[in-house]
């Protein structure tokens, strides 16, 4: 046997473990989310990565996410942007886990035109895992979308971050929905209804007035006989169609858009995007993960 | 004895019912809200006006607020706009209790130049009430807010309300302070640290991207120091400019404001509008409430 690396993917909700021989992933195996785990973080690993172990020592464990956060195993820096592929390896925390060396990838960290500061942390590693992929990603400018509970927006010009912004678009819905006298407890699943609500939220997304839109969302109901799961869709419409014309306006780009992420979601935000006159093309989430990681093989499991 | 009245404003969460004789207040009593009793209303009500009702049968029972909803006790119309105190009150719903004449204030309905549908029930006594109070409101034009939970915007000219909308700022606000990963957990109340949040949030508001700088309420404490208690001002003046500043724009009004409410939050609100260049007025909130329901006396419980 000529060795393994271990590469993987540790965020808030799970952890990913993938196993590399000969440039090819053989094996996968899951955990618990750094959430979950917290300071415990390095037990929760050892017992993930423990039957691999059994066959000898990895040559080089690989781990982004928010494995790396205040909260989680090892502190990890942020690379301040404008950062390209290489200053963001550099930037990598490295130590020696049971004879093995174990990299925690950095985060990224900006200023906005603004004076705002951001962070991300396991983004980054979707966005330079992109740029790896897709050569076209790593000439010319382009925004770089991923979308989510809170969605990243970088601008990307040949392969380096200039800049990006965190928009909690996907938590401010789940509230909405969930928690708010706005969100709907009756929905049926009506996904024509929704449609519909959906591409009304986002014919009103363009006039800048979210929170004064938001109240359409009962007074539809109430007043012009919409239904709940109309209501739904125009909440989702609303939040994604102002995400993208705020997030647009602040990054100062009109430039095409790559979106990462779930094919749902990713979606539902080309067609909002369309319908403000974007074009948009999609990668696959974990595929940008693991090239981000360094894998540059097939997507085998 | 010369026989009394009965007014009273029953909310969602509160009903509050004041007995008037010659033309004074001479008692009060309070109740569960609609939204506790809801089909049992009547009942709740019996309870609560009993002790009354051992002195004689009133000569007339005024109510409004959520006693007129759908789920309330009986549903009383919307008026809609453009809507004068005489309109709104000839849409009262009336109908004989226990031997009393009892009306049920009708809310407000409006249709926005947007499109957009609206609804209200017991803003619109304050907003009558203070027009009844405030000659210069009976004359000219001007914006009335109230804020809250569920702010109300309306824009009155002459006496009459024109058009008006609900901003969901106060909910929002809960929601991101009660419930989001935004909302800091470990505020102390410190007052300075909160006023600048708060000044900051109005400066930010202005910007027209209200989503995009939701986050910054984290990214200012992982980046730049700030507390706890600066992030919940933050959150804060971020919402209420953004509401101030779309709601404006809405409704196409650069005029005076006059503010209507609790004293706490329309000290926010004025000194929000002052950040946005405008004056306003403030009108305590029981006492428009009461001259919205006819009572021309002094507020003397």
């Amino acid at each position: 046997m000529s060795g393994y690396t271990v590469i993987g993917d540790w965020g808030t909700s799970n952890l990913r473990l993938f196993r590399v021989e000969e440039g090819r992933i053989v094996a996968r195996r899951d955990g618990p989310g750094i959430g979950a785990v917290g300071r415990a973080a390095e037990a929760a690993f050892a017992d993930t990565v423990a039957p691999w172990l059994a066959d000898g020592t990895p040559l080089s464990i690989t781990l982004c996410g928010m494995v790396g956060a205040r909260d989680g195993w090892v502190e990890a820096p942020y690379a301040d942007c404008p950062a390209d592929a290489a200053s963001w390896r550099a930037a990598a925390i490295g130590f020696d886990w049971r004879g093995a060396p174990i990299a925690i990838m950095a985060g990224l960290a900006c200023t906005g035109a603004d004076g705002i500061p951001d962070v991300m942390r396991g983004e980054e590693t979707q966005i330079f895992g992109a740029c790896a992929r897709d050569p076209a990603l790593a000439q010319g400018r382009r925004l770089i979308v991923l979308p989510g509970t809170h969605s990243k927006w970088a601008l990307v010009q040949d392969g380096r971050v200039l800049a990006f912004r965190t928009v909690p678009t996907g938590e401010l819905f789940a509230l909405l929905r969930d928690r708010s006298t706005l969100g709907p407890k009756d929905a049926v699943g009506d996904a024509a209804q929704e449609a519909a609500g959906f591409a009304e939220g986002l014919a009103r997304a363009g006039e800048g007035a979210v929170l004064a839109q938001l109240f359409a969302a009962r007074a539809m109901r109430l007043r012009a006989g919409r239904s709940a799961d109309w209501a739904l869709g125009y909440l989702s419409g609303l939040l994604i169609g102002s995400e993208i014309a705020e997030a647009r306006a602040l990054l100062q780009a009109d430039d095409g858009v790559t979106l990462i992420g779930d094919a749902r979601l990713a979606d539902r935000y080309a067609r909002a995007l369309a319908a403000q006159g974007l074009e948009s093309q999609r990668l696959e989430g974990d595929a940008c993960a693991l090239a981000g990681l360094g894998y540059g093989g097939e997507m085998t499991l």
